[in-house]
């Protein structure tokens, strides 16, 4: 998998299946970058490569990886996949992509997993929070990540404060 | 795959993800078996024996199939995957198992696959269905099994012009 | 049916219920052109010209057909219909018409065929799925057929792999 | 047709898809008795006996009838198709068979006809209402039907002013 | 209801819940013209006209109407109000309206009527097809609306055709 | 609307389509008996008696109604046209019914209203909260009514509390 | 919350989830200006100020609010979290986010809450109606605020009226 | 929280909104058990306990808790609650209680988290799946766990392989 985008040790691997999920998934990435935990991205098709994906997914604990994000629109299978062939949390991520039945298919077979073979699945489109999520995971055991993510969180509340301010200084013409 | 069922040289080769889906997929068994096209029926779990699906669908071909029915219900990526790894066509049979919210997630993680790679879907539990489908295939080139599928048409018409006549007869009191 | 357009003898039909749905058809003519398929494709309404699919759907097998591809939206009857009058397989292409409630009334209408008449229905405007798979169904017994779409599948690999590279050299500033 | 139970000259035709519809479709015909508009019922199913389903419809007004009521279910064409090949009004009744979508299939399947083939759809199971809209019909031209009409209407009335009564004379311990 | 748009004798009323409505509903209006039947239109809300809606159900049958055709959207209530205080038959037409969640929710509200109290429910939008279903009412015993309706039914089947010939004369470039 | 029945003055009225509404309704008045809020409660069809349900509507502000609360199923318009006819608050109880689309078309004729006639719709066969909501409104004035919401309040968090220490004290077996 | 926007004492307070709810909950502080309640409005997440949102709805009695409006995208918790901790009124305004399945997701988790603690839900994106709505329980023992009510309705249907006399005008060119 | 059943130093807490919620629960606690993973089991209702579940989930960390899973059914707010008081992972498990609309309401308002907090949710009544996961979550960093989860995954595929063996010894009779 020497061509994924790689910084020091990856911690988290991030696959999608198709390079036009990309606008969708570089959230995770972002946020990742954000939170200090390294990461590797790169396509894996459970369709069009499934040799690659099976290999993706059994070495992936081997290299080092702690958590895999998979993004997939439609009859999303690359998450689900992924999950049957490593003992790494993986979170999916439902992308709606230009032919889904309005992000239901995506949703729907990534989430309704058969017991055994679990996938942590976040909101449709909601790559942001499936980078959140991994270094939440990387979190528990790594103190710098936790506190990052302490940090992250008081910045969400600060965002709204502002909002509040604008709103009290009368920044818009409510009246 | 000694381990399966077969009939001579099987043409069709169903398989499903678990024991518990034998009970909606016999229906497929039990049509082929009547429209005389011998098959193969085994268990292949896309989740949970992944190496095993990717074998089977691999030698499919090879082997003599010309069609195979994968029959898989709630997040359901056996048929999908199926597809992925062979050209022969993979019919879909989207089980509505104890899980599954109202059969939505088998039917669209069956039927909403990406561009370039299809599978047939059929009916939700539609396992006589898609039996009827994989002789239909067999019989672009078979004759005899195009008569069979002409005699079976028939006798869905005969069946319902009896009750045609039973209520013509009187046989319930309508009136 | 002398008003379709031909190439040679036609192995695939395809037919679509209004001149509107020819923008989403045509990926299934155009795979066929590059799969070596010979297709006809004509305009056959099951609302509007029911005489003109009933003689279409009883003399396909009599023309040489051996898979018909049908395409329709909202209250989808064509492929289901034409499916009851003849035992070539009949590949369903839901079409999301104007009208159309997301698409789930196409959808429907053509999956959720009664016992006894299997549709082969692919994702919503899969009209590309649909020419791989009668191609599919072709090539169980045309080994010229099953070696392109063998060309396909590779040509799909390889397009995500080039996706990877380009990935791969930094085409694009994630970091 | 004339395997139909009939009454002098019906005026409507009770038609469904499947013996099984007629614990559904019986509250069509019982209503049209009450209401004193003559029926004939009989069984025509679209995907099985085609060709019955043309010569039905086609032959419709000729013989005397002025509305038609189909009921049928899952991919219910039946209703549409009959529609496709007369000026007569049609009504269809979605039926919840019992491989059903929750209903939605046959709902949709019906509801949802292109512009020019209308149908006049009910409720799910809504076979009671299927025949007093015929009665409606029939009554916009008949007097003794429009007059049974509004008596049918005040007994519905009545029947909740008697079910207010018993509530106001404590026929329950509510208190 | 002297305000309302006449023609002679209006056979059939077209009301609609709200001005906005009115660019859906014109359909019914258009096609009543070509059918050559008499038509009144014009606005009544369930919601913020009620005494309006109750005078306008309750005259309709002595003011000479024999079909009301009532369009809303949302929680459309006008179709089902209005056929509870008339035996007129009403048509319902689901208008997929700004606030709507997807049409849903006028579809079900029309349709879902509960038993002894009908909507002849047409498709989401198909004020078209309310009033082909209105002149086909009418239809029943008017010999001259009848011819009109057939020459309607030949005229989509030659629109037809003639997409079938340009498609033959290669009108558009599909090779 | 002597026939209800009554409680000293009653704020609250009780109203439901159908008799069969009753098993569900009932919750709502044992609330309010419990919250000390007097009520009343009856039988109003919107569909069987639309004449009955104006004069309840109309003459609810000046008979002393502060609330109302309507329940239905199926196309529920019963809530709707009663808050088109009245200023007062009114709370709607969507009824899953036997004939119900899983529920959908009564909470979404409930909920769905336009713009000016708002409905307080609680959940799926939710008169408990129906009963609390319409206790919580009289409670904004009405002191000993909020007194008892907190205590009931309090109730809740009790009966939660006590399962926690049964389950602490190990009164089931999960180890 | 002195950074709420007050006027006089408020009594209703609106609060939304966040500063992108505004342009939807705009509606709801818009018409209670009309009706002459005052109200206070800010923004309050239950997901990134979670505290924030303990602490308004706790206080909301105490500082005289009587009723308050909470809009909220996606999963929406806040209408539910602030009914949780309060027993005033709690009206629910599910809003279509960006990120939102079609509004189901807003609309479901606002609906379906537990029995004990009601929220009183509207449309989707029907801040209007939750406006009125609070007007109306205001105007259960506010005479003012009662009277501008039965103004808003009478307006409502002047507004209705207008529409049909320009209807009847010929203002548009139905002919 | 002494109250929560304890097993050495817990590292994951199973919390839901009721004790009804315990028959699905179960299945989390039993599948830790089977994998060596200290947990505590308790119930904490967003609605009915707020401030417990805010002082849980505000004490989870400290505590010495890795991960928290909460199931909650209908207006499903704990998970989400939680995951907005913590920066521990968080996984939902949507409960399909008795008053849920099949499911959805509880699916859609734990997955659909807004961007910033987010909660990995599993499929419905997927508690075994919550538990393999949070399993995994501290299999990223404890051989120990790790290594029963690569043996619980064997146990899988040798559960499917018996069946398989089953099937080929002829334990049942499909010929």
């Amino acid at each position: 998998m020497a061509e994924a985008i790689t910084h020091t040790q990856p911690l988290v691997g991030i696959i999608m299946g198709s390079q036009s999920d990309l606008k969708i998934m570089d959230a995770a990435a972002e946020i990742l970058e954000t939170l200090g935990v390294p990461y590797e991205l790169t396509i894996v098709s459970a369709h069009r490569t499934p040799h690659r994906m099976f290999e993706y997914a059994e070495q992936a604990r081997k290299k080092g990886l702690k958590v895999i994000i998979a993004g997939a629109g439609g009859a999303a299978h690359l998450p689900g996949m992924v999950a049957s062939l490593t003992t790494l949390p993986v979170i999916g991520v439902p992308v709606k992509s230009s032919n889904s039945i309005d992000g239901w298919d995506s949703v729907l077979s990534i989430l309704q997993m058969p017991g055994g073979v679990p996938v942590a699945t976040v909101a449709l489109d909601g790559a942001l929070n499936a980078g959140i999520l991994a270094a939440q995971i990387i979190g528990t055991t790594n103190a710098a990540v936790a506190d990052k993510l302490e940090k992250y969180k008081s910045g969400l509340k600060d965002k709204v404060m502002r909002s509040v301010d604008e709103l009290k200084r009368g920044d818009r013409d409510l009246d």
